[in-house]
């Protein structure tokens, strides 16, 4: 199947660098020491991650819904991307999805159960498997 | 430490919708199924998992390099991302990173040790567990 490319530059050191990401068919991202790791405004690895993996879930949500004879109108997901220091560097430790869809005709249980697979399922939790991934599902009313 | 922020919305269903993905600090970057599995012209999951594993690398690398007392004067990084069927699903199979430096004093030797150190211990990288990642360093002279 396909490939599809992402790509980075970094000029200078750590501390006085600065990069920029840049998915092949989205708008560059700038980022630095400072908005990775100094809560300075700006972007970082991380919060690419977060956004990749609300948008692989949001996408698998709708399949599972659909596959289920349920039709979404809507489905709203962010991600939390927690970096933490782990050792001699640093980890992203947990990932906290919350996920909020409306779904007409959906019971609360059958949302909660496709909800769970998805997460299971979707590619980019699969890739993402070194790290912690929880999910709080809301549906909609 | 610092928890980063990234978000997406679906709207519809898996044939007939659309998304938007958006990392907290960087412009939206819409999707769908064609521009997913169809070839499209257009951004998807995929290619944010590229764009920000090829961040963290870059950025590790130029700590790498640091702490051997070298400096690097620019570092390219870009990663192919492969997505295959799996299944009844899919998965990330291979990412394929390709990093190009400038590093004033580095021997090749030097380069490809700090790179293959950073690619097992950048975050992101550590965080991608569930894939294959590969990595081809060059050292430009």
């Amino acid at each position: 199947m396909g490939i599809s490319k992402g790509s980075a530059q970094w000029n200078g050191g750590l501390k006085d660098g600065q990069g920029v990401m840049k998915p092949a068919h989205a708008p560059e991202a700038p980022f630095s020491l400072g908005t990775r790791f100094e809560g300075k405004q700006g972007s970082n690895p991380e919060e690419l991650i977060g956004a990749a993996l609300s948008g692989c879930f949001s996408m698998a949500l709708s399949l599972g819904l659909e596959t289920a004879g349920l039709k979404p109108t809507s489905i709203k997901t962010s991600a939390d991307v927690q970096l933490d220091k782990q050792g001699a560097g640093f980890a992203i430790t947990t990932i906290a999805l919350t996920t909020e869809a409306i779904v007409p005709g959906a019971s609360d249980e059958q949302f909660q159960k496709i909800a769970e697979e998805t997460k299971k399922g979707c590619p980019v939790s699969k890739a993402l498997a070194g790290t912690n991934i929880t999910l709080k599902a809301l549906l909609a009313r």
